[in-house]
């Protein structure tokens, strides 16, 4: 596999071609922004630390049947995926209320929430990636209701997948931000990454924050916040 | 009817008991808010116009089979309606993008939406009525998923009623806000109002508004746009 020229480089991540116009390179940064970009940083080792998490549970998840853009892990910071069209939604999932939620609905962090909520966010850094609902996304062509439909039920599966998985390392995965995109034969499959800058993971014991919260929110800790993450998943090495 | 004690008063309506439990009696302010209200005002003879349009389009609406709250109009700004529990929930109808999604999506005013888009906010003043999605509702108990197929159903029926009613008068129906009840049976009933307080109007022609955001814009001839549009529902009487 040759890398190429970069294509495009986003606030946590770059992304390169290679010599396989299905294949795409993706090089995970240290680089931490929050607030739509207000706020900006460095969390020490972040790249190598989300390339590792999320490509553990990008192949967990695959074994659990969900489609996912996870090739290959190629180095410490890069990783082989399918190259895919991005279909521009943030697709969150909550268990618990915390942070935006929180604010909007006036419920208290760390609320229980009845049923598994979710919701789309439109990408699109200008307008603050606002919050949109199935017609908005059918009016603006964003996605079909057939995609939706996909969607919709990768995000429940994964969620049920990933809230039991974390709780075996004594996490809970209170909400999670995930992307889809579409292959070159229209399929809908996991795309992006899974990791303490995408999910917010609370200790089950102590609810200590172990995710980019920690960063948001000057709480110091940080980069031991990402490590400890990565080691409950992979052990010390 | 005996017209008992207030039971409430919100921004542009009062409510009153009667001696009858299942019955109340509305009636219609001229005081005009906006902005959650931060903005106030008073539109002359508002009360009025909006009894009657509201009366009527609900009138209307029965004849199509879509059930209301509406019962009689007592007089000028008073009207019988059903005693309902109201759904906390604004239910927004758009065809046309206007006012807050235009803002929100980046869509220029008069932008026709390719699908009508349905919006659902939680009534909740010191929140300043976020929107909300099915998942929301569900998760905080606000209605049941029966319900809201209900009420999706009855938003569609009345918006696809509207809009062909409007346009015989020379109206294009923007969009427009509805809210909903149960009754003590648990039925789910249209309740509330339809007037140019709560639904965006402009002129087929001239695209001019004969609506509130007069009011909120500043625009001028508010009084007089609510009259236009009386006037064209039920002619000089």
């Amino acid at each position: 596999m040759e890398k190429r020229e970069q294509l495009y480089e986003g606030k946590a991540k770059k992304v390169f071609k290679t010599d396989d116009p299905n294949l795409l390179i993706v090089s995970y940064k240290d680089d931490a922004t929050a607030f739509n970009g207000e706020k900006k940083g460095t969390i020490a080792a972040k790249g190598a630390v989300n390339n590792r998490v999320s490509n553990h549970m990008m192949s967990l998840l695959e074994k659990e049947g969900i489609k996912t853009h996870y090739v290959e892990t190629l180095n410490d910071r890069e990783t082989l995926v399918r190259s895919v069209e991005i279909i521009p939604l943030e697709v969150i999932m909550r268990n618990i209320a915390a942070g935006s939620l929180s604010k909007r609905l006036g419920l208290p962090e760390g609320t229980k929430l009845s049923v598994p909520v979710l919701e789309y966010c439109y990408k699109k850094d200008e307008l603050g990636d606002p919050m949109i609902n199935n017609y908005h996304i059918k009016a603006m062509g964003l996605a079909t209701e057939e995609e939706l439909q996909v969607i919709e039920s990768m995000a429940f599966a994964i969620n049920a997948f990933m809230t039991q998985y974390f709780k075996t390392v004594n996490i809970e995965l209170i909400d999670f931000k995930i992307e889809f995109g579409r292959t070159p034969e229209g399929e809908v499959i996991l795309a992006d990454e899974i990791s303490p800058d995408t999910c917010r993971f609370w200790d089950t014991n102590t609810n200590e924050k172990l995710d980019k919260d920690r960063f948001r929110r000057d709480l110091g800790n940080v980069e031991e916040a990402y490590q400890e993450v990565l080691k409950r998943l992979l052990g010390d090495h």
